[in-house]
């Protein structure tokens, strides 16, 4: 049982912080510590034992609940977070944490009066700070969500998806579509298809811009397995590739293995970014690449760590990232070439797979 | 211009609280105030004029925002609330409204910090207040929202998408692609297509239990256009009804009618929740009517006002909502009915307009 050896690894820290008790709102943070995918609840994770651990969700969610969280007492209530509190004073906890990244202003004053005696201790961050480091379910899920997206890419192409007199519009459906029939709950965001010119724009939306041969058409875009999120780009040439591109795809993809080679348990996440920009800067093109190289994915699309200039920390095997430089002409085009990795003592695991070489088609 | 409008309405509130200004964080509320889409942005309203207004993005967001918010002025910084903070501390802001329902209890922090001298002032709810009402514009987008997911229903049962050996997975991903084709930007919620026995579990996620001739089917459903949400349920037999199947509908859609028929404007929610309850009450399913008779939508699939028993407040004209009873037999099967409606003078506008008659297929 995954759920409760994290939770059993929370408790660990909530002793360390001499917290009773830690109420956890954050339902991706629930999710993560139970198992359950319902969009109310709560839970009071005892530092004591899982015992004294209580979930919380209202009626709507009672038999899914029976289900995903057989292994704790439920409570159905509403609100949820109220609920707890009231039943944290009952039970005779002191010290309580509540995360006080999530909870809002007007929200604490709620918690402080159900709580009543409970001391309401800010603790930021501890469920995240565990979730940094995926465990071998984590990774399995981000393995299914990679592949969901590589195989969609594939029969894309395959079934001559990408091609000239086609919207940007319509290949993203048709490759959200795919991604549904290779096994994704659904898209893990907004995917962007970038045509032309509209590819130097490194958050484009699709749109009704038409492919016309000899466009540089970028493709970012994941899929979402069991709530975890992949991250992939790809940037193809359809029709022939002109020699600029061939020279910016070539430039973008060596700045791409830079960071991928930087990805070692102790790196500074700095140092990675540094390692594929320099790449990039000493090409002349520093200007031209705006963004930070990474970010974690797990339970959200962008999560902790950041692989960035600004970024601090260092990387720890089972961590979970994307590696994604891109170099934007604007008017002209743009290339981005993204992985989404997971970094291992002795080289990172690579868990998009489609090829990295540039595609014509 | 909707946007300058409503932040002329939020301005006379500023005033009324003796603000001078507010600090918006909700990004719903920021896209109501100005229309930005983007997913990273802060307002700054002062309560004098839109001359002394500021909005706040990324770079990511520069040309996007130009478009979209070309009548404020406009900063790229990051992060956006803590540079709105201090750009009210620079333009002698003396009291600051804030999102205290919204902004964390860390991010107070953090923008106390960044204030510095400026009183930050609690300011829960206060575009949210405006929002209850809905302008044209937004009955507009509602309008199309609910005629996507109509036409999109037609076109499934047009289409034969609705027949005995297809699973409720099917049917929902055809139903979703038919609303993007009916001009959904996407399905404003997870949609819940639930067959036989399975229509009686009120918030059932498509599985792949195969429809059989003889089943009640429940779809629920809704389009997302322009960031407003349609929202609609309707229940079907295929094949052919059995009598209890006839009787259970046409409760339903007794109390369903009464519940329309109490949406005036100065009628309490918890009497038009009432109205359609006692229908169902009466006849002696009470127990098997759990949830609230309906919700607000708008920006968001749930928002207020809440039409149930425990419900506070009346309802204005102009207030978009969803009336929605059901009744669930457990192991047997379920009909809910629901339509969205805005609040007006003389009786409600129905803005989903498929047949409530039972309709088998």
């Amino acid at each position: 049982m995954p759920h409760a050896t994290r939770r059993a690894a929370l408790r660990a820290t909530l002793r360390d912080r001499e917290l009773d008790a830690l109420l956890v709102t954050n339902l991706l943070n629930i999710r993560y510590l139970t198992g359950f995918t319902g969009s109310n609840a709560a839970l009071l994770v005892s530092a004591e034992s899982d015992a004294g651990t209580v979930f919380c969700t209202d009626g709507r969610y009672l038999t899914q609940a029976e289900r995903q969280v057989p292994d704790l007492e439920r409570v159905i209530d509403r609100p949820c977070d109220l609920a707890l509190a009231q039943r944290a004073h009952k039970d005779g906890v002191r010290r309580a944490g509540f995360e006080s990244h999530h909870v809002t202003v007007d929200g604490l004053d709620a918690l402080g009066d159900a709580a009543e005696d409970v001391e309401l201790v800010r603790a930021p961050g501890l469920v995240e700070q565990l979730r940094l480091v995926k465990d071998d379910a984590e990774v399995e899920a981000l393995r299914m969500a990679c592949a969901a997206a590589d195989r969609a890419l594939a029969s894309l192409i395959e079934h001559g998806g990408l091609r000239a007199g086609r919207t940007e519009r319509e290949i993203a459906r048709e490759l959200e579509s795919r991604m549904l029939d290779h096994g994704a709950a659904g898209p893990s965001f907004e995917s962007i298809v970038a045509t032309g010119a509209n590819s130097a724009v490194p958050h484009h939306r699709p749109t009704d811009a038409v492919v016309h041969a000899g466009d540089l058409v970028k493709l970012d875009f994941g899929a979402l397995v069991d709530g975890y999120h992949s991250d992939m780009t790809r940037t193809l040439v359809v029709g022939q590739a002109a020699d600029w591109q061939r020279e910016l795809y070539e430039l973008v993809a060596t700045a791409q293995q830079a960071g991928r080679h930087a990805l070692a348990p102790g790196a500074a996440v700095s140092d990675v970014d540094r390692a594929a920009r320099e790449v990039i800067e000493r090409a002349g093109h520093g200007d031209q690449f705006l963004h930070g190289l990474g970010h974690g994915v797990g339970l959200q699309i962008h999560e902790a760590p950041a692989l960035s200039k600004a970024g601090d920390g260092t990387l720890l095997p089972g961590m979970a990232v994307t590696v994604e430089p891109g170099v934007y002409l604007a008017g002209k085009g743009g290339v981005r070439i993204e992985d989404t990795l997971v970094v291992r003592e002795g080289g990172p695991e690579l868990l998009t797979l489609t090829t990295k070489e540039l595609v014509v088609v």
